[in-house]
């Protein structure tokens, strides 16, 4: 049947372990990739490598970033008392997005999943917590994905943090349950942090 | 606004550049790279540069190959007398997985197209007048792609090869007219490959 050189199934292969690409759209993919000129193909390559190699996590809100501390928590013009929760830098870009929120943020990198093994341990909670050390703080958004996941993990986070005797907050049902942050509108995203309750 | 680091957007930038990938898809897939493991992204990157660099073209049909000669042409279980000259190797795979066809292949890699600047010296013709050179080929099926462009090539090649004084033949409009081969379903290919007529 369809015998594609080796090198190009190893592409395939590989390209199909991407989000949302399936066999035939690698297929399509490593056919267009090896169409196109040696600078071009050894661009795509090297940017993959830098991207991983050069991506490193601010050391306060673990958000994505060039140098130790990120762009928000070095910007002299954001709120230091109010700290964003997020499940990943996908759902605090998405709020970015809004342009409606002008506080600091913490990445958790996951959500509890007791199912998948994820337990409090393995996100970054416990550098949360050492964040409240300096009294400063005042409110906590807690903006997790409204998943079964995220929901616990809020529900946990609320909990944990409710010692503190500062406000916790949890973004308002306006994104869809069971949605992603990601995908909403940003008027919806804009109404969910107006809206935010106190547990 | 978004920030990302600048490894990153420089990477998004490059996946932008692939077909059927926007910018937010980009981002979603850029995000996922970072976060597969140190191997995972080495074989991702390397696999590119070695698809590019390993796959050679058929110096017969021009088909991809990993050695001088495509796994097609080298096969004694083809009948050497039909040619089906196709678009691209997208096109070839298409056909092959069909399972219906036993003959060879001329893989022209572009269409005519005056508007693009691509004339018949442009793409793969003059090798495949060679090919008529030892008088064993006793068929040539024209399966161009149905778009203004591959009729455009099958109308030329038709008046070309006619000096030949062999069978010229063009796969049936069995396919959708203005559509692409390679999206054909396998019953559809093989009755436009049985319906082919004389030009």
């Amino acid at each position: 049947m369809i015998n594609f050189p080796n090198s190009i199934n190893v592409l395939i292969e590989n390209l199909s372990k991407l989000p949302g690409v399936g066999k035939k759209t690698a297929q399509r993919l490593a056919l267009f990739i090896i169409n196109m000129n040696d600078e071009e193909v050894h661009n795509m390559a090297n940017s993959i490598i830098s991207a991983k190699q050069n991506t490193k996590y601010c050391s306060k809100c673990f958000n994505l970033a060039d140098e130790d501390v990120c762009q928000i928590c070095k910007s002299g013009k954001r709120d230091p008392t109010i700290i964003c929760v997020v499940d990943s830098p996908r759902e605090l870009i998405a709020i970015e997005r809004t342009g409606g929120y002008k506080g600091m943020y913490h990445v958790l990198h996951g959500t509890i999943s007791p199912l998948d093994g994820i337990g409090p341990d393995d996100i970054k909670i416990k550098e949360l917590v050492t964040r409240m050390a300096d009294n400063s703080i005042e409110e906590i958004i807690l903006a997790n994905n409204p998943t079964i996941e995220g929901e616990a993990t809020a529900v946990y986070l609320s909990k944990l943090l409710s010692s503190f005797g500062i406000e916790i907050t949890r973004i308002a049902h306006g994104v869809p349950v069971g949605g992603d942050l990601e995908f909403a509108d940003e008027v919806t995203l804009i109404k969910a942090m107006e809206n935010r309750h106190k547990l």
